[in-house]
């Protein structure tokens, strides 16, 4: 929704990544103006589900309160939930307070610490300590496990019939073949793992985002400057694009892609081809771009 | 900057109407997301002065935090001035605290009641009560008068010479012609009124305002539906657009401009079209639309 650093540009909106999962829809972070980016993308904050904020730097929240009063402007009963690192309750507190209007749904929020867990319809959020101010997160997303595949020409040759049985197998029961049983574990494969999903939120380089990140499908990583200006960032709390290719390649990602891109660059094409250099899977997105992640098994 | 209702839409965002006098830079309400709406204008928030917030409905104020914190990001020392109703203090206080940054800039801030004026340089903001939620405000904006016209040829036949003596007359010198003395108030025309400008904010029609805003040159009014929805809009302290019309019309205004128009209108000139059957001059500004205001004497 944003890929723009602290201030945003008129290309690049403050921090915002909205994530469909099978079930729910995700937030992480909530800059200024991201009601009005939903709007203009292919979502609606109206199916949100849970919002995770990295840490409480503005660009990072100050959309919260304008989606809430959206959201009840537009009849939402069902609660919301807010997720945020210590001093969150506060932010929650002025988004229900400051605008004098009355909500109408429930909103339930919780601080979270390194390595707490958020368990969800189908998978979990797991938050880990970022290097940038004091009580600054990132987030893991990872999917559970998906079922193995099935695999027709086993169950054929154990002599099962295409048609109710398959889907029996399917569906975890047993199924008899004259007088043989055939259970789902003969002819389903492995358990797959879900896919997985890690974003940096602000952050330097961090190995241990990297190691929780392990194997990820997609990274989202901040990449504010380009290395000419490493020590600038740095001194911020912040990473560069070959930084954040380098956290990327520790992690094995699949893919990497560049969000929070300062405001001085009207062309970012040269922090992708920086990133490019150290891990070629990069991605430079724009705001509202949809990607959609497969799993390759 | 912007010129939705309550909820933003893709075409026109949350309230913010920014007013560049011969001097300053004034702002009067700041909706979500007007910072970016003037990166994507003629008009830069460097250059504000002062801010009028007509009342605490998010949509009118919650731009706030995002502007003073990109201002302090983008090197601003010159200090800030906040004006509005009851409780703009809590507003204040949410917007320096709550983004964790260190402002470098100073924000004076004052609470205005129905009649009170804020005196700028060369103009004069007057609050007049609004008939919205309690402590809505509506401003009218004064320019200070001018001085009258120099008159060349009455000059000419007084005896003074182009050049020079012109410019004393005109600076407010006497010139000596032979053994006579011309003085300004020979050869310079009635003083002129400044221009004056009424903002609405959200108000049901508002005879008073239309009294304070007698003979404005702009009234900028706000409108949330057609008449069709008179009693929904009324219910909630709004104004339909025949309304605003009316209101202009017994102010002598010499135009209207529309504001505040609810999301439900992804064509609002059936809105305008209701205005000008009642007040021909009406206008439907867009989103970033530049109007200049000039004196017709």
């Amino acid at each position: 929704m944003g890929t723009g650093g602290s201030v945003p540009t008129p290309a690049r909106n403050t921090s915002a990544v909205a994530i469909r999962t099978a079930q729910d829809m995700l937030l992480f972070d909530c800059g200024e103006g991201t009601q009005r980016q939903f709007m203009l993308s292919a979502f609606s904050f109206m199916k949100l589900e849970k919002i995770f904020i990295s840490h409480l730097h503005g660009d990072h929240f100050l959309g919260l309160m304008g989606l809430v009063q959206s959201m009840n402007f537009s009849g939402r009963d069902r609660p919301l939930e807010i997720f945020g690192p210590r001093g969150i309750a506060e932010i929650v507190h002025a988004t229900i307070t400051l605008g004098r209007f009355e909500l109408a749904f429930d909103i339930f929020w919780r601080e979270l610490k390194d390595g707490e867990v958020v368990e969800g319809d189908g998978y979990s959020v797991k938050a880990v300590e970022a290097l940038h101010i004091p009580n600054s997160l990132s987030f893991i997303l990872e999917e559970d496990g998906r079922k193995g595949r099935f695999d027709p020409e086993t169950a054929r040759k154990l002599g099962v019939k295409e048609g109710p049985d398959f889907s029996r197998l399917q569906r975890g029961m047993d199924v008899i073949v004259g007088d043989r049983k055939v259970s789902p574990k003969d002819v389903m494969g492995p358990p797959r793992p879900g896919l997985k999903l890690a974003y940096s939120g602000d952050t330097l380089p961090n190995e241990r985002f990297a190691e929780h990140a392990k194997g990820c499908d997609v990274m989202i990583h901040e990449s504010t400057t380009d290395s000419s200006l490493a020590k600038k960032a740095n001194d911020y709390g912040h990473s560069t694009a070959a930084q954040a290719a380098e956290i990327a390649l520790k992690a094995e990602a699949k893919a990497l892609y560049l969000v929070h891109i300062s405001g001085r660059y009207s062309d970012a094409t040269p922090l992708l081809e920086e990133a490019k250099r150290t891990f070629v899977n990069s991605f430079l997105p724009d705001d509202l771009e949809l990607v959609k992640v497969v799993s390759s098994d």
